[in-house]
């Protein structure tokens, strides 16, 4: 809640990622590490890191984290709720003097919502070792790149092979459902099975920007028509693949340009974001060929190129690890809390981490399922149950993690 | 030339009204009217007019004039073609030695183009007794008034009345013809019958902004889905209405814009404006009929509310001054040039000045019709014949216009 309040005033709650108010609740966060006995770092891929050392070091690294920046209009608790759960866990292992075998970190992952260089998971990515040079170069609308802005936030883009880890044993990500499973069915904890894999696209139509009164329709080279059709085609194929059968599939059109946006100029130029997931990769495949035959017939038909049809990022769905699950579910079971094994639709930081490490997650309920949206809400004892899970899985893993598995 | 160097050097070219780069083509143009002996002021609609006095100053004023605004990525030629028209009319005049028993005046009207505050000619709107109150309460994003934008570029939003005039006897404007009718024909000069009314209507359609990972497309309310079934219906419609005879009807989807316009991020506001243009104000009423009617209908199919549909501007369309067209024609007829009357399909600022004035329009060509689009051009030859055709009738009218008629 605290954090809440370091929001753009003009749109709560957003604290866009590598902006002035990112590194204020940032600096807030760090504070709180500090005061909890926490060693508290930047890594060179921009994640802010606070770490207990272990008993036996050489066990390597229990990890608990998420992250703190929000999508623009977002809400209080997406990411947030998962950095203060790793937190409120190194208290509740200080104050009651316990001193793990491994060593613990918590972790705030940079920029895992899309940030305005059109990447997501950046410090994620760079975490796992997938933050490659081409991503680094891409460029935000003022024009900074985005190896410059993660210098400004403390990373180093010249070392990111020093960010990759290779010692972390288990990682956990506590996050608010962002669905109504959990609440529909009055539970307490959803052990994620899966986690969808993210496809996202861009398309860009090229016309001719003409005069919106004197050209007549016939002579019309109109991208935004172009564009519309497209918005209607995405939500019949996502329609389609999602009622063939059990696999979850779901697609958006969360960005569409228009330029150069004047009343009386025929549009010359848009540009539509399409974001597709599914726990199947077939249906991506599947609708990516759709998509590609029905968005090159709307350009013909409105007499515009298709100047781009371009993959901006895709990951694949991610099976969380059964022990860590198994952990997370016998925790729940000794605290007596409800529980169901749930698909995660969001993707996570825990979907790179599963890359290097095991890892897995858990859903608490928030209200009506709404997420990404300033009406989001948890309750602060839904979130203090899932906390108090992931503790005792934390405990629980550290006495039966015996050495690090090469994932 | 000179003053399309004056851009936003990242979309030329750029001249947006009450910019920083706007007042500083007006300080040019201001000094080559003072150049070429004209006494210049501003009016308090925010107009910068020339004038030379006449030796019978109780005929009134002959009027020639345009704009020096451009629309974002707009051309080199509309608008300014016309204001450097009425300048070299005034030169010509001075050159020769001849002192007209009306006097002149050159018009550089204010904010011709859709303004950043959602209005267009704002200054033929002024000197007309057009621009009211609830106008200059007008905001633009950054949140200033129109009011206080008036004001800045030398207007008095408080004493507007002075701008209204009843002493104009003629007002003739030069603007390219922004479409391919000449240029097809190969004439050099077109004779505006009338100009079309321009309806300008906004739709705002409000869902909710749900997480595109989680939330079912069932269960999603999203504005995007319903604003992209109104660009495909307003195509529609007018596609249908153009095509019944011989009026003129176009209708564009300029701007729509989204929010939160986040790739993961179910759209939960979409702001279309629609432009509507015709010769016959039936087509204009029977088209936002069918437009209010199925973008209810839209709403409700994608879940959403249509929270506005709202007409932001209506102007009817306007016949030109038998008059003034003759003196045009006879003009045109003895410089030995090839012409056309035509209607116009653009709004200019001579349909307002019909309100109080007689008023007529010479249209010269533009290479392949393109307007509102860096590649306008007009060939300075063309312009110069435009300009001819105008000097003689002037010279004509200086003798034959006797009294101010009463519009």
């Amino acid at each position: 809640m605290a954090l809440a309040d370091i929001t753009d005033p003009a749109r709560p709650y957003t604290r866009r990622s590598f902006t002035a108010l990112f590194l204020e609740g940032r600096a807030r966060l760090a504070q709180g590490f500090a005061d909890a006995g926490l060693t508290t770092r930047i890594d060179t891929a921009g994640n802010l890191i606070g770490r207990i050392e272990g008993r036996k070091p050489a066990l390597g690294v229990i990890a608990v984290g998420s992250h703190s920046d929000t999508v623009p209009s977002g809400g209080r608790f997406d990411g947030i709720a998962g950095v203060a759960t790793g937190l409120e866990i190194a208290r509740a292992l200080r104050d009651s003097g316990t001193w793990l075998d491994h060593t613990l970190e918590i972790i705030d992952f940079l920029a895992e919502e899309p940030s305005e260089y059109g990447l997501s998971c950046v410090g994620s990515r760079g975490m796992t070792g997938l933050l490659d040079g081409k991503m680094l170069d891409l460029v935000e609308p003022g024009g900074e790149t985005l190896r410059d802005a993660l210098r400004r936030v403390g990373g180093d883009p010249d070392g990111l092979e020093r960010a990759r880890r290779s010692d972390i044993s288990a990682f956990l990500e506590l996050h608010i459902e962002q669905g109504i499973v959990l609440e529909s069915q009055s539970l307490d904890i959803g052990v994620v099975s899966s986690i969808v894999g993210i496809r996202r696209i861009e398309i860009i139509f090229e016309g001719e920007a003409d005069h919106a009164g004197t050209t007549p329709l016939h002579l019309r080279h109109d991208a935004l028509v172009a564009a519309a059709a497209t918005v209607g085609t995405v939500r019949c194929i996502a329609k389609e693949l999602d009622g063939e059968g059990s696999d979850y599939f779901v697609a958006t059109v969360g960005i569409l340009s228009v330029e150069p946006s004047a009343s009386n100029i025929v549009p010359g130029r848009c540009r539509l974001v399409i974001d597709a997931r599914t726990t199947d990769p077939v249906l991506t495949t599947r609708f990516v060929e759709a998509l590609d035959r029905e968005t090159a017939a709307a350009a013909k038909a409105a007499r515009v190129q298709r100047a781009a049809f371009k993959t901006l990022s895709d990951g694949p769905p991610v099976a969380c690890d059964p022990d860590l699950q198994r952990a997370l579910r016998d925790a729940a079971h000794d605290l007596g809390l409800g529980q169901a094994d749930l698909p995660s639709g969001a993707g996570h930081d825990a979907a790179f981490m599963s890359r290097i490490c095991r890892s897995a997650m858990v859903f608490v309920p928030c209200r009506g399922g709404k997420s990404h949206a300033p009406e989001e809400w948890a309750e602060k004892d839904a979130i203090a149950a899932g906390a108090a899970v992931i503790l005792q899985a934390v405990k629980v893993l550290d006495r039966s993690l015996q050495e690090i598995p090469s994932v």
